[in-house]
């Protein structure tokens, strides 16, 4: 099995990479820009920003390493490497899926009780990047399930 | 591979098994017993107890199946079995974690809020219903593992 489309080191691994990258700069800047400081109040926000703080590098750190082996046309074929990159999507995708629930349940019960912090459209925003990060958890996983394929024909 | 503990078929299986269905059932029972309608306006809590009452009899019509396959001494070879036991674990296991943060984050949200509805000892059953779920999740993805690791020795 030389090229699995998706996997580490493929054309169609590096638009998977981008994608999440666009996606979790998206729920950033959804959240970060122009809030007032009560939304950093909230546990599940803070959490949304840290987490997309730590996928953003991972994507595009991986991103950079996918477009050399694509140049190069060398898909990456040591183990060690795909299982750490396996690990690292693994737990960002459990905390994307986490925090994208969380936000998106605490904002549904803001808009619900009318809450004045909502006024204008600030919790239509925090839907988005609560959006955005559930997409990101999407693509994470699907280059999850890539590699964990291609990973047993390594060893 | 005949046997690797903790997959179908084994006594650790079944202790899995039915340790997946006490925390759904007990979580289930705080989230339901005693409580006033107003609860059931909230989607997280909605979802929460769908998602256990799908858990529970996953968990132990499984257990039925893995105490047989212990009594007669016979681990279950068939691949397509596994493989649907894999996906629904897998199902069943991003449904409880986003459960159980989203109703973190409610309950954290009702409790700092100070909300009129979290009177007497209320809200602590719901986190406690949330951590319930929670090891639910942690429970089913240890046998989700287990079983993923059989399953290509089976094929």
């Amino acid at each position: 099995m030389d090229k699995l489309a998706g996997a580490m080191g493929t054309r169609a691994g590096l638009a998977l990479r981008l994608a999440q990258a666009i996606f979790s700069v998206g729920s950033l800047l959804f959240m970060c820009l122009d809030v007032s400081v009560f939304s950093y109040s909230y546990a599940p926000f803070c959490f949304l920003v840290a987490t997309m703080g730590l996928v953003t590098p991972w994507s595009l750190g991986l991103a950079t390493i996918d477009a050399f082996l694509v140049l190069v046309k060398r898909p990456s074929h040591q183990a060690r490497v795909l299982s750490a990159v396996v690990l690292g999507d693994w737990v960002l995708s459990v905390l994307s899926l986490s925090v994208s629930c969380s936000t998106f349940s605490v904002v549904d019960y803001l808009i619900a009780s009318g809450s004045p912090n909502c006024r204008g459209n600030i919790c239509r925003r925090y839907q988005l990047s609560a959006a955005m990060a559930f997409l990101t958890w999407i693509l994470s996983l699907t280059s999850l399930l890539f590699n964990l394929w291609l990973l047993p024909t390594l060893y």
